[in-house]
C-alpha cells in the first residue's frame, strides 16, 4: 500500500537552480501556517545563492504575498499576508529580549535550513505573518520586505531634516533607500551607472549622478547599497569627518578596503539589514505616490523561474517576479 | 653684517631620523605662545611617521608638556601645559560649529605641516593650551594625550554598566582604553600577546587574556587598539549582534578584510581619533590610583632620541619619553 502525498511546483536550488512539479507540500506545525504563495520576488540574495552563498540548498525565496490556507488560528484563514523571514528560537537570551531577527539558532525562509517561498506553498510560524491591508494592491504589498530593509535607515539614523545624503548604487535598494530617506529630508543624491535606471528614480527632490566624482565631498550620511568591494572606499571618500556610512548590502565587501579614514575622520558605519515589516506597510500607506511599482521589470509564471532569474542578472533589471 | 638667530636642539625626520642642535628657534605668531618644552612623548604616530606614513618632514612629536616661556597673554607666562595638537584654521563651517579639531585646513603638531614638539620649543596657538594642575606629577601629565584619546570611547558610546567590554591590543593606547572603561563597567577583557605587558595593565577589575581564541563571542563592545589588519576581523567576531566595534588606531587596516558581518550582524563600527585634554585630566584626577605612570618603559635625554626611538620599536616597549 503506498501513501499519496500531495506535490506542488518549486524553484529549487540544489548545487543548480531547477524548477520541479513534484515537491511535496510541507506539513504545518503547531503555531504554524501554510501559505499559498502569490507572488515571489527575485532579491540579489537570491542570485548569491545560487552562485554558492552560504551553501543553501532547497527551495529558494524570501519575498512573497500569498493567502493564509492552513493554521490553528482560524482568524488568519484567508488573509493575504506578507511573513517576517527570520524564524527565531523562541527560548534564547536575544528571543527573550525580543531580537529574534538576531537569534543564534533562527531559520531564515529560503536562505538557511528553511524551504523558501519560490513554490506553491510556504510554511512560516504565525507570529511571523503581517496581514496586507486591503487597500494596498499586490504590486507594491510584495516590494514591502526590501522597503522594509531601507525603512531601517530610518530607525538607526536620528536625521534632522537639514542632512546631506548620498545613497551609492541604483539597484532597487538603492532606490528604495532613496525613497525613503527622501520622506524624511530633501537633500539626497543618488549615485548609479545605469541612466535608465536613475530616471526611473526620480520621485520628489531626488538627484541624481552617474558618477560619484560629480560629487563633492561632505555629505552627513553616505549608505552604500552597491554591493560591491569599492562601495564602502567611495563611502568613506564622501562622507565628511564624524559622518555616518550606512553598509545595506550582504554582499561581501573583499579585497582592498583601508579603513584608516573611519579613524581619521571618526566615521560612523553601521550595518543594516532588513526592517521590520510594520515599518515598510506604514510607509506605503503614508506615500501612496511612492511610485515603488516602478521597480517591477518584468514578471513570469512559476515555471519560467530559470528565465525570470537569468533576467533578473541583467543590469536593467530592478525586481523581477515569479506569479504562481 | 649677519644676525645670529637662536637655535635649539631638536628630533628631525628628513627622510631619516636625526638628532641636531642647530635648529632655528620658532619665532612666535601674534595669538601663539612658544613653549620650553620638558618632556616628549614617543607615540605610534611618530613611528608610523619615521617608516615614511603621511610623508611629513620637520620636528617630530605631538605629546609634550612643557612650561610656556613667551605668548601676548601674560597670565600665561611661565605655567606648566600641555597642548591639543590640531591647529584649526579657525575660519570654515567645522572651526564655525567648534569642530576644529576636524577642520579641512588644519595642522597638526608633529604630524602636518607643523614641527613638532620634540625639541628644546615649540609653538602652539594660546588657546590649544591646556593647564596641568599643579598637583598631577610629571610622569603622570605627559601620558594626557593618549589618557584623552582613550577617554574619547566614553564621549561616543553610551555605557549602562553592564556591558562586556573586550580591548585588543595590550600596547599603551589599548591599556589606556581598557583602564578608562573600567571606570565605567566591571567586565573588561584585555587581549594581548605579551604576558609581561598584560600583567603590567593589571588594575581593578581587569580580566586578560593571550588569546581572543580563549574568549566567548559576544561582547558587547570591542575596542580594536591593535594597529594590525586582523584586529577588525577579530573584533567583529567577538562582537554580538547589534554590538559596537570602537576602531582606536590610524594605522592603516589594509588587505583581506570582510566587512559583510557588520551587515549580517547590524553592527556598529565608530572610529575614535584624540579626545579633549581636559577628559584626561579630569580622568586623572578622579582617579589618583590609576597606575599610569607604570606606562612609562625609558627616559632618554633629547640627544639620544636615535636610541629612544630604537627602544620604542621594541615588542615589550610601551611609553618611552624624551627629557630635555
Amino acid at each position: 500500500m503506498t501513501t499519496v502525498h500531495p506535490t506542488m511546483r518549486a524553484v529549487v536550488f540544489d548545487g543548480k537552480l531547477r524548477f520541479v512539479k513534484d515537491h511535496p507540500v510541507p506539513a504545518v506545525p503547531p503555531g504554524w501556517a501554510r501559505i499559498r504563495v502569490q507572488k515571489a520576488g527575485i532579491c540579489k540574495t537570491d542570485m548569491e545563492i545560487i552562485r554558492g552563498y552560504k551553501g543553501f540548498k532547497g527551495i529558494l525565496g524570501h519575498e512573497f504575498i500569498g493567502v493564509v490556507e492552513q493554521c490553528d488560528d482560524p482568524n488568519r484563514i484567508d488573509k493575504r499576508v506578507a511573513g517576517e523571514i527570520n524564524v527565531a528560537c523562541g527560548s534564547c537570551e536575544w528571543c527573550a529580549n525580543g531580537m529574534g531577527r538576531h537569534c543564534p539558532n533562527r531559520t531564515v525562509l529560503g536562505i538557511l535550513n528553511h524551504n523558501g517561498c519560490m513554490a506553491d506553498y510556504c510554511i512560516l510560524p504565525i507570529g511571523n505573518l503581517i496581514e496586507i491591508p486591503a487597500a494596498l494592491a499586490d504590486d507594491r504589498a510584495i516590494l514591502v520586505e526590501p522597503l522594509s530593509a531601507a525603512c531601517e535607515i530610518l530607525e538607526q539614523v536620528e536625521l534632522h531634516g537639514s542632512e546631506q545624503v548620498v545613497v551609492l548604487g541604483d539597484g532597487r535598494l538603492g532606490i528604495l533607500c532613496a525613497w525613503v530617506l527622501l520622506t524624511a529630508l530633501s537633500d539626497v543624491t543618488l549615485v548609479g551607472h545605469h541612466p535608465e535606471k536613475l530616471d526611473l528614480a526620480k520621485w520628489r527632490q531626488l538627484k541624481t549622478v552617474l558618477s560619484a566624482a560629480d560629487l563633492h565631498p561632505g555629505a552627513h550620511i553616505v549608505v552604500d547599497a552597491t554591493g560591491s568591494g569599492p562601495g564602502i572606499n567611495e563611502a568613506m571618500a564622501l562622507s565628511r569627518p564624524r559622518g555616518t556610512i550606512v553598509l545595506k548590502t550582504t554582499v561581501a565587501f573583499q579585497g582592498d578596503v583601508n579603513l584608516a579614514p573611519i579613524v581619521v575622520n571618526e566615521l560612523t558605519v553601521l550595518g543594516s539589514r532588513c526592517g521590520q515589516f510594520r515599518d515598510g506597510i506604514r510607509m506605503l500607506e503614508s506615500y501612496p505616490d511612492m511610485p515603488i511599482e516602478r521597480l517591477i521589470t518584468a514578471r513570469y509564471p512559476i515555471d519560467q523561474a530559470v528565465a525570470a532569474f537569468e533576467q533578473a542578472t541583467q543590469s536593467d533589471a530592478l525586481k523581477v517576479l515569479l506569479e504562481m
